[in-house]
């Protein structure tokens, strides 16, 4: 198979390519580099399967080019800051929601119909169901970044409903582990690096919230594609558990060995449109015979140690 | 009360300006005359509360000067060809979504943090469960028209949440009545007209759809604004019941006095991304002590009566 992966310098994108092509397929990777990292693209690039096209989702006409004679699309170029949604709401309008619609199009100049797409479990807003299932009662957005993820799956949705296509949906928790580099074990490891003594904390540090290893998630996604056969099919993808912000907080200090002094912002939300508690239903991908093999805490650590032997990442970026 | 009213020259933008002008307040109506006609606003002329922008949603510059002063914003300003959406999935993207973040950035530009917004029931796909409520299960969509809808509404939840704006989104069924110009009994009328003895009819007839007289929507959407004070108020809009696209084919007959020969394109959708059956669930407007005073009946021969003394409306737009 031949796959094209938008965003395939990220954090997820970069893993899956390295994924696929240790699987025996092709890939064809697109990333304009303005969040992704080429170190991550390091092993890939001696790959003779793998070529690289550096564009950006806006242009239409570089993508559709790029995507010429693959079989499947893998979307995930987006703005992933959450956070920062109020501060410039037009990203997320372009990069996530008129970029989808772009990577639509050029699928349907090249005749590609099979696409799978990093949406999230922010689309659920304050979740009125908790652990919160695919079918939750329809929710209302409280984020930039989740309604233009949200936009995203309607829109993927009329094309398969109008034009054939077919679709693996994936709301995501949080995922964690290596080549991770933003949210909220970035921030903190940044913080600590900074200073070691303190820490500040956005909200009372009582949000749940839930996380998943990049592996695991893989795994799930690669499961649905193979197994699920609707038109389109739409997964939750997260461990049967959350954490709390405090004890996250608890195992990056043990790992790095510090003791800092926790300075709460307050509030039950660390942001605005921050959802405080976060626990996806994962029976539908269970049911295909996915089980996650790590842990939050694991997902963590692992996350902590990746930094420490990458201390290179905060300064390749700056969120 | 300052009223902005995109879309004040279509059917429902209309309406909505002759009754706020009647209730004593003062309307700037927006239109770019793509499908709104300048005849729906002679008799909002004539009222010194009245003052018309010529303008294009999706020209924010002249948009935003336009807003200048105003209390509340009705965001009609659509594309609403739900039918032809493979045609043209560019229009909906721009006309729908991206032109609804225009008019938010508008009026954050302006300070105004009200918003009525004409979303549809076609947000609720196939829907699982009928009459179909407003916390039904997250749906799947099944056209551009609603996909872009729902992304409007995602939009607006957002900027409710994210910079203080107060929302009441109603997702209609389709609308009858005074100055109606596009939907079924548009296309039967015009069809009658050409020739009364044939009828061309999408799909089986059997297709089940409810309807709602435009005065009954008009009073819906202001005893909603009136007495729903949540950040985001959702309402659905329509009758307690439903036709068949056939009974509706009955009563435009009768009310012609034609008897064509039907002939049937066949099948249970009139078209790709067509709902068979939509019926919305409207307990939480009746709560408010709503009740719709026309039945669907009517609603379709007020809109034949309409028609026949209006056929101009049919050359002043080709749909």
């Amino acid at each position: 198979m031949q796959f094209f992966i938008t965003g395939c310098a990220g954090f997820i994108g970069s893993n899956l390519t390295d994924r696929l092509l240790s699987d025996g397929h092709s890939v064809i990777g697109y990333d304009n580099f303005s969040t992704g990292q080429r170190a991550f693209l390091d092993s890939a690039q001696k790959s003779s399967h793998f070529s690289l096209v550096q564009g950006d989702t806006l242009d239409v006409s570089t993508l559709t080019t790029a995507m010429q004679g693959c079989d499947f699309v893998f979307h995930f170029a987006a703005n992933a800051d959450v956070r920062f949604g109020t501060d410039h709401p037009r990203r997320d309008l372009e990069q996530n929601t008129i970029a989808t619609y772009n990577v639509l199009e050029s699928m349907r100049a090249n005749g590609i119909k099979r696409i799978a797409f990093s949406s999230t479990g922010s689309v659920y807003g304050e979740a009125a169901v908790i652990p919160t299932p695919e079918d939750a009662p329809f929710p209302i957005q409280t984020s930039f970044y989740a309604a233009s993820k949200l936009a995203g799956e309607s829109l993927i949705s009329a094309y398969c409903e109008g034009f054939g296509f077919q679709s693996w949906i994936f709301r995501f928790v949080s995922i964690l582990g290596k080549r991770y580099t933003h949210g909220h074990v970035f921030d903190f490891y940044k913080q600590l690096k900074d200073d070691p003594t303190q820490l500040r904390v956005l909200g009372n540090g009582k949000q749940r919230k839930s996380y998943l290893h990049i592996e695991d998630c893989l795994d799930a996604m690669l499961i649905a594609m193979g197994k699920a056969n609707e038109r389109v099919n739409i997964f939750n993808l997260g461990v049967d558990g959350y954490c709390e912000v405090n004890d996250s907080i608890g195992w990056i200090s043990k790992t790095l060995g510090v003791t800092p002094k926790l300075n709460y912002t307050g509030g039950v939300r660390g942001w605005i449109g921050d959802n405080p508690f976060i626990f996806l239903e994962t029976k539908k991908i269970r049911s295909l015979g996915w089980v996650p093999k790590h842990s939050i805490r694991d997902g963590v650590i692992e996350t902590v140690e990746f930094l420490k032997v990458n201390e290179w990442v905060f300064e390749a970026r700056h969120l």
